[in-house]
């Protein structure tokens, strides 16, 4: 979909490619839902362990969720779940409110006339005037979408006393009878009265 | 450990810790792996799947090798392997060599005397030379570890024609039998004839 100037001229969204490398609708889906859960939560990002993310996909969206939010991979504030779906639940430890975002079907649906007009594009058998009326309906359709702000993309659910996950543990490590390598005590296993690490196990 | 000035000015260090959220030597471990391996592997950041990197843990030295390798969660050249070992391995997909890095368990080795002062000044029985004398050691331990660089903080073991992880693949989403939530193809399983989530099958 068309990213309208609006949109990309924001620092924060600049943030976000920036951390992602490179501009696309999927970082733009993270950067609507993260302004969305921020504001429905009432926060700021995380400095700490404040908010928490549960990602539902592992696909470009949650760059920008983790540049704006502040749940980021290397906090223990950011949780995956590998269920395939544009889903994010965004949870903040000061209220214990919750909120999951779930991406409407309709934003990637594309109008018979626009499906049409690309394919023949992608043929090059457009004509100029087709070309330019392609490419007025795909940034109409981008304006429109986006004008309804982040609350337009999602299907929005409101929980209460969320079920918060527990914080970071800080587990110290002990060496590996195997490799000798130091390993985090609690992903070593006992093997005939000795720990070995889930590497030399495989 | 104490993270010297030298460090902290960088602007790439404080890039880091805008993402993290906060400075720590977690953040600065990762930061000097990243560091490393992109010199070793005569890389720049990735704008798309460049480059791959494999964690070994998910604590806060991940952050930072983020935001300077362009190896993100959500960019599909991001892989965690929960072994909860302080090693990173790189991957450079114009070349096909990659290297692992696994901290040196001395970086945390904290001499007695550093020790025996630091219980003292726990228990608020510290004398302000003993203070000192604390911050001194702490100090100098601090910028002698890392005015080795990166090397000095870990073991390194060369990768020649790595295995390199596929990238990250692109699958349509179909609506779940259950929930009617739209998912990957890859993650819906098949009941009685009908498509279903893992959210509704678990």
């Amino acid at each position: 979909m068309y990213i309208p100037e609006s949109i990309q001229a924001n620092e924060d969204y600049q943030a976000c490619i920036t951390f992602h490398g490179h501009t696309c609708m999927g970082v733009t889906i993270g950067y609507q839902a993260a302004k969305l859960a921020m504001k429905l939560l009432g926060e700021m990002r995380a400095v700490d362990e404040e908010l928490i993310v549960i990602v539902e996909n592992d696909a470009c969206c949650c760059d920008a969720i983790q540049v704006l939010t502040g749940c980021t991979f290397g906090k223990g504030n950011f949780f995956y779940r590998d269920h395939g779906k544009m889903a994010f639940t965004f949870g903040s430890r000061t209220s214990g409110q919750g909120v999951r975002l779930l991406l409407k079907p309709t934003i990637f649906q594309i109008p018979e006339r626009e499906k049409v007009l690309a394919e023949k594009i992608g043929a090059h058998q457009a004509t100029v005037a087709e070309k330019q009326e392609y490419q007025q309906i795909y940034e109409a359709r981008g304006e429109e979408f986006f004008s309804g702000g982040p609350e337009a993309f999602f299907d929005v659910e409101h929980i209460e006393d969320m079920n918060l996950p527990p914080k970071a543990p800080r587990v110290p490590s002990l060496a590996c009878y195997v490799c000798g390598e130091m390993v985090m005590q609690t992903k070593l296993t006992e093997v005939e009265g000795h720990l070995v690490c889930r590497g030399c196990l495989a």
